[in-house]
């Protein structure tokens, strides 16, 4: 375990306030803050080792390579995949994703093939399977969630049938904190010849993650969330469904030749990597992800996992506010909305006037909202720096919310 | 006028020995080095004043989204664009395009169709049309350059026909330093309804820009190649064009809803800018498009022009060296081969000996390589803060390497 209060010190923006209160930064969910050590290796890319990488053969052009190709195998180590080369480098899991659809889904999906969703899934993991819906005839099965906000694997599985493509399921929603059984799901579909992605771009933040042992096809992470710079990221792509694929953005690097008449690709990953890459944020995520392994991942489980059981037991202790979503072993991310009229807008601007950073609002999760019946929900998401302290303070600051609108 | 001198200090890299000696960076065709303004504001974005931006309401939030939001008008201002809402952001050209190809081509492409290319385009202004080629049975119209390099922009009119769907050209070759008359091609282009994307990657670095006056419907830039950090960039687009796109990439921000079956878009420019953008990047290229618009793009223009004159006169009094491209008022990017056997890469691992940072290879530019029946060439391409100092290192870099190899 490691003392949380030393770590704080890593992250400079944590001392920073805001309304003149100590920062209370608890909106993780959206994207995380970043340790000194990665604002280090940026401030150093661009200072002192910058150049385009992979086509040049002088100095510069050699070490940022050299840094910037290093992160593959950070990435690799950090999601346990066997092989590096089966790293694509991405802006989040947004592109990722993306990715996907348009260079494994969209060659393949006939009208009426199917692809499995649960409701709790992000946008980003949805609008993606809605273009091939309206563009290409592809159906949404769409699963429910429990009423306690878990996700049964069972009826994921079960919504796989002989027409079902694919697959894409969150590892740990934004919203409600639930962790999925992933390695269940994508077991069953295995046997069943469908591949599966996940969505990990909240799981790999809290959870240690291991892509071998999941069995998935694809786990998409967002780099910008795992206290790495903005528009970094990466998907693993299992080797088999690489090879099913072709490219997506078209430009420099991925291809082997051009012609007029003519152009052949680059070998994976190259050949889903147009153009100069986000050098910089790379190298950038590659500092953040060995911070996380320097700390531990089993670490940072444990230390939120008392964060979410104190989090879990202080907002359980107040009457008037609704948690959404206590599936078992949930991470924590706390959605809820308080009783009488007050919109969850109005709450977090309350909580800002006393340093407390939450999220209002759908948070991307438009069919889980409907599925919920709310419009809106504040959301304190919670990270590896965040103390009982803002837990208390979070309350405090709802109770004086509670009152104002009460 | 500025003095270049001064300039320098600007950059911390260009202090820096490569190889014991005073590193020469003359690979800025393929990325620029960032002034402490840029990394200064990078650094500030994470250290001080990060968040996710967009759908936050708390104060880092509202403080990030408004810094970056800002940039859109910085961009406008740079481009002369009328209006800021017509600036997407991208992470450079090659996303740009893709977009247009994605978004605006893919869904009007009827095989026969006709793409107007010059052969001088970069690979990420070929790629995607070789994609509709492909895909949808679109055919490529090649436009030779003149033997000097230039490239006649009459002969870019007469290849319209009225199969024409799309004119896609380079403003400033990256390989032969030519500046193409994109005004013309678009008042004629305009005149027969096609739609002109004009590549912007390499020009605007170099010359002022303005679309309103060039009268282009997208004009694509690369933020790390006008002293931006890695992953910025942008796309103006015509609103009118903007209304015929849909959109390209899927996820958060650019929805207005999503239910289970059925998903709306949020308003351009939002549309086209799928999830978490690279907030900090794009930050970094508002300050350095402040950085370059403080000096004058007129200014930088007559100093690369001054360094154009006198790189052209010294390399061309070497007549062991052949430039590929002498256009009249071509930019300081000078692409060229030596006698004998030696190889582009073995040049520039020579003149890496010396600090002198070029590039050689394709250069992303194959048709372009095939016309000129050459497989590579060494390239020396100069920025704002270059100087003749520097040309001369070049030369005597040469000079060494002519003797090794002659």
């Amino acid at each position: 375990m490691y003392d949380v209060n030393d770590i704080r010190r890593d992250f400079p923006i944590l001392s920073r306030e805001v309304n003149g209160k100590p920062l209370v930064y608890l909106d993780n969910g959206a994207s995380a803050q970043k340790p000194q050590a990665v604002i280090d290796a940026v401030t150093r890319g661009y200072a002192e080792e910058y150049s385009n990488v992979h086509r040049g053969l002088h100095t510069l052009s050699n070490l940022a390579t050299e840094k910037y190709e290093a992160v593959r195998g950070t990435i690799a180590r950090f999601l346990g995949a066997p092989d590096e080369e089966e790293v694509v480098f991405t802006t989040g899991t947004t592109e990722g994703i993306n990715l996907v659809a348009y260079g494994w889904a969209m060659p393949l999906i006939e009208p009426g093939d199917e692809i499995v969703l649960s409701v709790m899934e992000h946008h980003a993991n949805i609008v993606p399977w809605h273009f091939l819906r309206e563009r290409q005839g592809a159906v949404i099965k769409w699963v429910d969630t429990e009423p306690d906000g878990s996700l049964d694997p069972q009826k994921v599985i079960d919504a796989i049938g002989p027409k079902t493509k694919l697959v894409a399921v969150t590892h740990l929603s934004n919203v409600l904190g639930t962790v999925v059984d992933v390695k269940a799901i994508c077991s069953a579909a295995r046997e069943q010849g469908v591949p599966v992605l996940v969505d990990g771009s909240q799981a790999a933040v809290h959870l240690p993650v291991n892509v071998a042992e999941i069995g998935c096809d694809f786990y998409a992470i967002t780099g910008h969330k795992l206290y790495g710079p903005s528009a970094s990221g990466a998907i693993w792509i299992r080797r088999e469904r690489m090879d099913e694929m072709r490219p997506f953005m078209g430009g420099g690097d991925m291809i082997r030749e051009v012609h007029k008449d003519e152009v052949t690709w680059a070998d994976p990953p190259m050949k889903f990597e147009a153009g100069t890459p986000g050098i910089v944020q790379q190298i950038g995520l590659g500092a953040a992800l060995e911070y996380m392994m320097d700390l531990g991942m089993e670490n940072i489980a444990a230390h939120e996992a008392g964060l979410a059981a104190y989090a879990g037991d202080r907002l359980g202790g107040l009457n008037w506010l609704q948690v959404q979503g206590r599936a078992p072993g949930k991470a924590a991310i706390f959605s809820f909305t308080l009783d009488g009229a007050a919109h969850a807008h109005d709450i977090s601007t309350i909580l800002d006037k006393k340093g407390v950073a939450v999220r209002a609002g759908h948070h991307c999760a438009g069919p889980l909202m409907d599925h919920l019946g709310v419009s809106a929900t504040c959301r304190a998401s919670f990270g590896l720096y965040n103390t009982e302290a803002e837990v208390d303070a979070l309350v405090d600051a709802l109770e004086l919310a509670h009152e104002l609108f009460a």
